[in-house]
């Protein structure tokens, strides 16, 4: 999408004329078994950092990326990349996340949904499958937010690092945030859930699977087995557009397409397609270059399953977290609104949690818990104090 | 839907015990010109009405429907039917809108959507073409919210009402109020939009789009000549499903559905379909018996095409407005949320039109302007007198 990289790039050059460069790493796991028991062998990642860890590592801090998103959280691979990473705004030297203190460290998750980005590396449904040197497709097993985290432990325990400063991911990267709080809670010592939510509500889960469905119902998905005939194009196309307006609120959406009512075809033919819509689908076919369909199923489905401590009371998991807890929602978002953040605060607070809440002001809904999360830079300066 | 159903019928049951009888009846146009210059011959709608005209003709009421509704909006056929008209709790004796007092008449729209119930009368794609003996298709031309009320004010002409006292409409009820008042502003004294927006805004009409989406890839819609071979059931229930999603708030829509977390085979099988899915989609297919889905297509085309004046400047069409009016979107609205209904204030004050605003109250989002009506019937009540 044009104007999103256009408003990305603006972000970043107001904020930093000279950016922090990054290399992708690489981190394989020989070995990895789900929770829902199953072995995937081997897992790679990629992963970034930004800044130095320290000699007694405790300066940790772990970013963990949104549905669409990798680990380029910051920086740029070359100074003439057109855009830094989605939060640059917030994480490198003096800003917000300040990389001469913090080491931060940012990787992509599993079923990554750019799996043919060159610069993303993850295991999935596209990746090939060593018994049978072909792609898994669906025989990859289901995987959840809790096995996200525990690739990424792995990876920090591959690195000697046993505490987090803190955790922070914006939207499905705040699942995977408050999964790490959860689950290790001596070792997160901060928590930063950005347009996020401790719990999947069925009203959301049913919009992603409205996401999944055009893959579903395109004849080129072939039951998810079309890794030799080409991609569904038409279906991921669509899962994407849809995936960019519901990640948008209507006042940064509707001038950004044109208006249906000087549409003529419209009027003089049921067939013709809105301009708009048009406009749309062209936009999201550019960013499925990138993608893999199946991982579009797969993401939707991990999203879809999420609630803290992956079991039967996310309220009671919620009770394990140790963490300084701050939930940043945005107050204008469709997808995961501030509700969802207000309720998983409540039900930290009522388990003793102090934890503290704040909105992001803005008119893009969900994306401005990236787009402008420098609105909210010094909350989260002063919650890493 | 049975919930709504049975929501539908407490509301009913807890203010009338003794039903008011209607009857549905017959309106024919020779002939129709559209506003794109298509003519339709001819052209069939149902009506209904509530109360007595009085000799002067002026007490009429005309009530314009939903998307999904129909003509039906007050009493019972017979005193055995499970529900009632969708506003029963506010047209009838006594009632805010009394039929002691007014003449309340309501009528079908062109395309409506519940073409298959026998108590609905419509012309639409699925209708005999009498030039053809086979149904219309996609040959039938593309009519607007403009069209809608030209042939209620044919149908109006043809009783001898030149005035009206009101009229009132719902979601795209309020469309075709609106426009009624536009295009007549010597007929229309009140002017009261529901849940409703003078104009539709991209976002919205995206929406609407991806209504139509399911329809047009399922195979069996056959380009919209399926009368011969059956309806395109799965495009159809999943347009009817996503239209029971966005007409709801999740505080609604979220306590009917199964839990994604409790759903084991969707941790075992990326291919299981979630079960609240599937409760939505057979919730659906029922509807869609009595549907059909190239009317659905129309009626996305006839609200996606929807600004007041149906021309250029919807602003400017609305400072031809003289009727008292009165804007009451539901709070929780995410379909057609109140900052569209706040907009169209604003625009018809800025042009000297004192309109007034108020919102609905609950937990249903767009359905709380059909089953929470009842908790505005007061102000609607005073808005009459």
């Amino acid at each position: 999408m044009r104007w999103l990289t256009a408003l990305i790039l603006c972000f970043s050059v107001a904020v930093s004329a000279d950016p922090l460069l990054v290399a992708k790493q690489r981190f394989t796991l020989d070995k990895f078994t789900t929770e829902n028991g199953q072995t995937i062998a081997p897992v790679n990642i990629g992963w970034e950092a930004y800044g130095t860890l320290n000699s007694d590592k405790s300066n940790a801090i772990l970013i963990t990326h949104f549905f669409s998103g990798s680990s380029h959280a910051a920086g740029k691979y070359h100074t003439e990349d057109a855009a830094a990473g989605y939060w640059d705004a917030i994480i490198g030297p003096d800003k917000a996340i300040d990389t001469n203190k913090f080491y931060v460290i940012s990787s992509d998750t599993l079923v990554n949904a750019n799996v043919f980005d060159p610069k993303v590396i993850t295991t999935g449904p596209a990746t090939i499958n060593p018994a049978t040197s072909k792609p898994y497709g669906l025989a990859f097993p289901v995987v959840t937010i809790g096995d996200f985290v525990e690739v990424q432990k792995a990876l920090l325990d591959s690195l000697g690092i046993d505490k987090l400063h803190a955790v922070i991911g914006p939207s499905m990267g705040s699942f995977q945030a408050i999964e790490w709080a959860v689950r290790y809670p001596d070792k997160v010592e901060r928590l930063l859930p950005v347009i996020g939510s401790a719990y999947m509500d069925n009203y959301s889960a049913i919009k992603l699977q409205r996401w999944a469905y055009p893959i579903l119902q395109d004849p080129a998905w072939q039951g998810g087995d079309y890794y030799d005939k080409g991609q569904p194009w038409q279906g991921l196309s669509t899962a994407l557009a849809y995936i960019t307006q519901d990640a948008l609120h209507p006042d940064g959406f509707n001038p950004r397409y044109a208006a249906f009512s000087t549409d003529k075809a419209l009027h003089q033919d049921i067939r013709a397609l809105p301009q708009a819509w048009q406009q749309l689908l062209a936009q999201a076919r550019q960013r499925a270059a990138k993608q893999d369909a199946n991982h579009i199923l797969y993401l939707v489905r991990a999203s879809q399953l999420w609630r803290a401590g992956m079991g039967d009371n996310w309220q009671q998991a919620l009770g394990r977290v140790k963490a300084k807890t701050l939930f940043l929602p945005a107050s204008g978002d469709l997808l995961l609104p501030p509700a969802l953040s207000q309720h998983s605060v409540k039900v930290m607070q009522a388990a003793g949690n102090s934890a503290q809440y704040g909105e992001i002001p803005g008119s893009f809904g969900h994306l401005d818990g990236v787009l402008g999360i420098s609105t909210v830079a010094s909350q989260i300066s002063d919650f890493l104090k």
